[in-house]
């Protein structure tokens, strides 16, 4: 399993990298290959200074040896090997009119002291942060979730919708980082879905990510824009940078764990505000977009 | 203790504000008063889009009730009452040659179950961080800080150099926040030092502040600077919310304790940016830089 999933999101990078450069038209990827020094490492793909994408990052890493102490007490066991991989990717368009995009999908294996798989399970999922919001945009991209997601379980789209509006929340602010998706973990062999079921589904969503982002972006990029609109955007990036850094689990334990420093923190955005009491207008767009974020909607 | 030195934090915010505000020249502080529901409330000041200094903010708060459980944890205790107060400021300078500065001074008292104080201590410091190395700043920074200290204890000033170089420490970017200053924490009356002893000492340290910062950025703040010099500035400004969002203790109890969001806030940079792996030029001084932060230099 873990060597079928490495193969395919190998093959997922290149498809995903490829089309953005695409849409781009003028940046390309930079690609760094690098090593974890306790075993495993990554290939890290960055876009900088686009037309479309002022920055973005499709990274791959498969790293495996001795489960760091802090993994350990967290998965409260002792002593054990693990092997992780997983592709991750978050895009930072230049126009406040395209939404940023978040993607994960991974799967982990632990083994017992005689390197017998222990314990394995998938975790992932995909989610939009929109500066300003078209529900037509929203709309489709939780379709897009729905349709991948009821291939496999008519209850997944509503339960992974949900857990993803959970987890991408930023308690300080008491709003949602952005307007949700899915998200997934810890998808273990049951009765009714065994590990090979779980690949089906999580390569099925992942599959589908360039069906979500791309006609949204090939819609917004070229829209006009004000600097009072880039301003904002600017402003709603540092609250990506706050929970990306105050909350956000996988980001932790990468800086906690000794990951590669560079490739966890590709997610930050590239030109960001902080303005004291920020308060948008009464009625306005950026507000509309807060009062959505407060209060989650159901898209489809 | 802790009317004396709550009178005494309001009468300071006032002389440093005025201070700042005939440096600045333009701008002036923006105040709220503001209440915690659970009691107590502060005075945040804030300064922006000035001529000197793009952000910054000179805040107090005087807080009291039920200890927060997170807290309780923390020391240890259950069900305590508290009273804390102190003076929190940063600024964040336009002039990429001018350091950032911050400093915070508080005093703490717990009581026990007939409201007697139980436990009581001061705590705080100062400290420096500059985006170019003038090593004449630096030195007379450090100058100030073992002065003040010198008065009050000879072993002060090494002792509390190398805790304010421990904790401001970017422990994933194996480098410090800035060039150091002072750090205190949990001072408590011994057969040495009563709390009257500390309260002159920690008096002492803040009546330097202004001693130790002005003639910094009256040096700096007119000084020509590049496009180029901006971009570090703000790249480096990145490494600052790096530290506040994810190491600083104060700033993550903040936040995890319903804190004044704002006002725990206010200490991110104005305008930041991130850039995927980002090395100075060999021989730089940007270069310069870094290695001093990578290897804490004795500036007295």
């Amino acid at each position: 399993m873990k060597d079928k999933f490495y193969n395919y999101i190998q093959l997922l990078q290149d498809r995903i990298t490829k089309k953005l450069e695409t849409i781009d038209g003028k940046a390309v990827f930079k690609e760094d290959i690098w090593k974890r020094p306790e075993g495993g490492g990554g290939r890290t793909r960055v876009i900088e200074k686009g037309q479309v994408f002022e920055k973005g990052g499709v990274n791959i890493s498969g790293v495996h040896g001795k489960l760091p102490d802090t993994m350990q007490k967290y998965f409260g066991v002792e002593d054990a090997n693990f092997f992780a991989c997983g592709l991750s990717l978050v895009l930072h368009p230049k126009n406040p009119m395209a939404p940023t995009v978040h993607a994960n999908w991974r799967y982990f294996e632990m083994y017992d002291k005689n390197g017998n798989i222990a314990d394995q399970w998938f975790g992932g999922g995909l989610d939009l942060t929109p500066y300003y919001l078209f529900n037509e945009d929203a709309t489709h991209f939780h379709k897009t979730c729905k349709t991948a997601c009821d291939k496999h379980d008519p209850e997944f789209y509503k339960k992974y919708k949900a857990r993803c509006d959970d987890y991408f929340y930023n308690s300080h602010r008491n709003e949602g980082r952005g307007i949700g998706g899915l998200f997934f973990d810890y998808c273990k062999a049951t009765p009714n879905m065994s590990m090979e079921n779980w690949y089906d589904f999580v390569t099925e969503v992942a599959n589908s990510f360039l069906d979500a982002y791309t006609p949204i972006i090939e819609k917004r990029k070229d829209l006009p824009y004000t600097d009072h609109q880039i301003n904002w955007q600017q402003i709603r990036r540092g609250r990506y940078v706050e929970f990306n850094l105050v909350h956000d689990k996988g980001t932790l334990f990468g800086l906690k764990t000794n990951g590669r420093i560079e490739s966890i923190l590709m997610s930050l955005p590239p030109q960001v505000q902080w303005v004291y009491d920020h308060h948008p207008e009464p009625n306005s767009e950026e507000e509309r977009l807060i009062n959505v974020l407060q209060n989650p909607i159901d898209w489809v």
